[in-house]
């Protein structure tokens, strides 16, 4: 018992036509897929941004769910095309990281490399895997192929650093996955990790700047001009400041290290 | 006999993953339902832009279907949740006004105040009633729950100026919702309320700027920087200035009272 | 046997209804299609750059989808709406020549004005016949109205200059379609139509340079700022300079004749 959707999460944009192209691919092969664009306004080759927005979106979605994540800037080179099996669903993309943030809060079972040529399309361009491989994946995965027939299990796949936090006694350090239009700075804490924070006064550190504050769930009683931490409602911790931009503050950018440390 | 559509009308923009996380509640609870995307692009918090933008596409959308918007500024504080229902269908959002004017054009039959705990998503954000209450009550409507079951009737819910034209014997006083890129001032005069002025002359008051003309349907004859009052596809009236942009002439801003009075 | 596939192609951007008004007037009529949007982000009146989306999308697409496309500068005056019946599908809209690029890769049948009153909506703008004749159009022709139904069939339908190439011996020309975000020089030369050039060297000239290359497939190993011609992922000749701007270098623009001749 399967759902027929598919999410697609992309830096591709709306003023082409490539996600027609692969939405056109996986009605080609499964005719009764519902799909749902996540985002196509991924910052263009942000592997740190996609991931946020697939683990943004994902766990909203029914279980069996199939997500595909396309920002590649390696397509064409010898990156593997992989699927992921968490607890929930499948994760379909590139083995950049991309679709691990996501997959992982799900629990990864079983990785696989995309590699059995008749379950792509019959030409299979080097610079668009969206269309060619990873679409017609989804749609396969849809129609109830086992997951084994596209390739053979690995387990040797990427696992890039934003997809792990670390922990000490007191402290916990992350990375900065975002910062958005507002300049609030998005970090791959998620809520699930900082429950033991809760009531805590906690020191943020961050390469230019620190600040103490206590986890919020609102920007509440903040003042303005103050920096607080707070979850979003994706689920992860960010860093704001109230009627203020985070990011210019803490000249803070992707990839850069968080740390949370009870005072 | 219902359809399954529902549309949907926010702020929210494609950038982040929140429409996504919509339809994800929405797809969760009635798997068959067909998401149509009115816009996401209504200027952020624009309560007037968001309710025309929904007014201007639900006349084309079949009878009974669910249309939900989200243009929200006052999400968290206690502007109630409601479902609006017409005589040709329900609409789903915040109590600020933004479904009224929608809503008045096909009838209102009852408003319900949203107060059934189990009828949203099991954790409810206080930032993001669009996915967590809105969504889910639109498709537990297509999935045939009764309207009563969602919560108490209510009929002090919220009529903004916008949804009315005043009349005089020979006037109408209206408001402007919305300029577009054009510079078009787009108002909520609707065509039904101006049938009496076809073929008059017509002075058109503005804050700053009054002139006559007869009400169009195109711009026709119109002489260039000559200013018009027509009848745009979406079935309000609005004022233009042939290629020129009348927003800028009249320094036009949402909100701003517009007399139509027979010379 | 049919496909429920409805595309569409316009200029109207995602910031208005009128998109959602289109998607309302096909579902009204046909509850079971499925609507794919390839790109609602043509540059405005550009017949040129929708032909190319078009024709770039729909190959992609199941036999028998319904393709509508809507860049319509002159709606409202006589040009005819036409559905063009192809090899693979039917493509919809204005007969400015923005369908028959795509329709000529699939081999066009037959071309049909739309006449028929009763299958338009009641009432017809004069400004927006996506809404109120092309959608509805779509609509009817997946529930299986047969194409005569129509209106008349026609012949001289518009073959804009785009559509074609023409050849010499050891040369074709063609057309430029549109340049892209990052300066590439995208063509209306087919791959189909340079399968001959393979492995030659070929000089390109357009109106303000020429250069000598061979075909490419990719960047490869183009040395920075070179200047080559390659096929795109849309199948289409594209002119690109590696890491710099042919649209700036070649002070190219839509419209533009083309020519590649074998040195």
């Amino acid at each position: 018992m399967t759902t027929r959707i598919v999410t697609l999460t992309t830096d591709f944009g709306l003023n082409d036509s490539y996600v027609a192209e692969m939405k056109a691919a996986i009605l080609g092969i499964c005719p009764v897929a519902v799909i749902v664009d996540v985002t196509h306004g991924v910052e263009r080759f942000s592997v740190h941004a996609g991931a946020f927005m697939l683990a943004s979106a994902a766990p909203y979605f029914p279980g069996n769910s199939v997500h595909v994540g396309v920002v590649d800037p390696g397509v064409g080179t010898q990156r593997r095309p992989i699927i992921v099996e968490s607890e929930r669903g499948c994760f379909v993309g590139p083995d950049n990281g991309l679709l691990i943030l996501a997959a992982e809060a799900q629990g990864i079972k079983r990785v696989y490399e995309i590699a059995t040529r008749r379950l792509m399309l019959p030409h299979v361009s080097s610079t668009f895997h969206g269309r060619d491989v990873f679409a017609p994946a989804a749609a396969h995965i849809l129609n109830g192929v086992a997951l084994e027939e596209f390739g053979p299990q690995i387990t040797n796949f990427v696992r890039p650093s934003f997809t792990k936090v670390s922990r000490d006694k007191n402290s916990l350090s992350g990375e900065i996955l975002h910062t958005d239009n507002f300049g609030n700075i998005i970090t791959n804490v998620h809520v699930r990790d900082i429950t033991g924070f809760a009531g805590s006064l906690i020191q943020v550190q961050l390469p230019h700047g620190t600040f103490d504050t206590k986890i919020r769930n609102t920007y509440g009683d903040a003042k303005p001009e103050e920096a607080i931490a707070l979850v979003g409602s994706h689920n992860f911790l960010e860093v704001a400041v109230n009627q203020g931009n985070a990011a210019e503050r803490f000249h803070a950018k992707t990839g850069d290290k968080i740390t949370l440390s009870v005072v």
